[in-house]
């Protein structure tokens, strides 16, 4: 059996930053595999306690120090956290005395701030992007295409569903999605409709090969899955994006935040909330 | 006008890590706004070169040091951004050795590196539960709950599809949710129906007041919205649950991220990729 070695991402809210940074950190080593375990709303010190006594018998199981990656805000419940029998590593307390000195304030320690919009106003304009992106999945809503901020275009199973729900999710964006469908391929131009919006057209593309693959799990030795049709259809979708020089990437070894950031810069939007 | 610093958020891929811990750390000051901008994607000594020279500009204008958040890979396109005009908060350089020192093994410094699952199979298996959800929001398909990982259950407008989606998207989790219509809600009992899945069962629930506006906004002044029917709806949804005991949480005043990673939480959900 490998040996595996305890690691806990710690936060006073969600736990997705302690988590997502804590793992990017993770992965640079090779040798050891980690028991993970993501532990949210730790945000008082009687439960920063009783974690506190979990890990230090998790430590004593495993004769070896846990690693605690935690993003705690206030200070007492950090504190309760300070776990002899484990390396923490402490996202927050490690730079807030930097900041506190470039800034010349003393940080407020308060859980759950947030500056501008109310975390209502927040929630309303993700909904919005969320329901616009829902109604204008797979083109079923051409009419109002001119209030999306991008409309992502390419063949089906390009990736451009989950794409357009991220974009609304993690930025608020309202992203339209259009279909090319093997009649709109056979021109070499755009399909009338999304013309007086190319301005806010975005592509997609994918690896022929790969297209196959998730077009065959769907329909298993379709002409829609043959390699042939894949092969042929993501040619004629990029030369399509060539010729009205719209801007594409593909989504071949990307993951969704990869795929969704890089729109985000190369279109030049920004977030929304 | 409000003194602004600039603040930069820069990364070798998506920049969400940096950008989310950097923002939780400026939350707690409150004098100063800040501009913010998001890098992401600066994997080469070229584009930190020249990223450092445009932040050494904005130093000059701002006659005072731009905050800059990093968590970038390797060791050369770090050093690049060694800006002595700015403040550079590294995330990653900051730990690394640390971790190091305690896994007595040296990090391999590659970028995009992935344990386990492959990049496709994680995109495969995100897509298989965003579609799934998709597929089963509004209790469309009944047919295969058995399928889901977890069911959210709430009246109209509580919160449900967006958690779903979210779900799905950040976790991998196989998100279905039935909506809580006023015939449902005539009996203290659950819909029939869910009474096989009751264990899967997670409701949502809203202030009545917020579920007015909510509502409001969508089709104002009809039944539907009234302040009457919303407080009605929700205690009879609450009481649903309590009679099944059914694990319940408020979405009043939470962000998506807070809802769906309360119920990961509570529901004793594992993330599936």
């Amino acid at each position: 059996m490998p040996h595996r070695r305890s690691a806990f991402f710690v936060s006073d809210r969600t736990g997705i930053t302690a988590e997502s940074l804590g793992n990017t950190l993770l992965t640079q080593f090779d040798t050891e595999e980690f028991k993970r375990e993501t532990i949210p709303f730790i945000d008082t010190v009687e439960k920063a306690q009783e974690l506190a006594q979990r890990i230090d018998e998790v430590a004593r199981e495993d004769h070896e120090k846990p690693l605690v990656f935690t993003s705690i805000i206030k200070a007492d419940v950090r504190a309760a956290l300070n776990i002899p029998s484990a390396l923490v590593i402490d996202f927050f307390e490690t730079f807030i005395g930097e900041l506190e000195k470039e800034l010349g304030e003393k940080a407020t320690l308060e859980v759950g701030k947030a500056h501008g919009m109310s975390n209502e106003e927040k929630y309303d304009h993700r909904i919005e992007a969320v329901n616009y992106s829902l109604n204008h999945d797979d083109g079923v809503k051409l009419k109002d295409l001119d209030e999306a901020d991008v409309i992502l275009v390419g063949v089906s199973r390009s990736g451009k569903t989950p794409t357009c729900l991220y974009l609304a999710l993690q930025y608020g964006i309202k992203a339209a999605n259009y279909p090319l469908t093997p009649e709109d391929l056979g021109s070499p131009t755009l399909p009338k409709i999304l013309l007086p919006f190319k301005s806010k057209i975005f592509g997609l593309t994918i690896d022929p090969n790969r297209l196959h693959f998730i077009r065959s799990e769907r329909r298993p030795d379709s002409r829609y899955a043959s390699m042939d049709n894949c092969r042929r259809e993501v040619n004629e979708a990029e030369s399509m994006f060539r010729h009205h020089a719209v801007p594409f990437i593909s989504t071949t070894h990307k993951s969704i935040e990869e795929i969704a950031s890089t729109i985000m810069h190369k279109a030049h939007l920004g977030r929304r909330f």
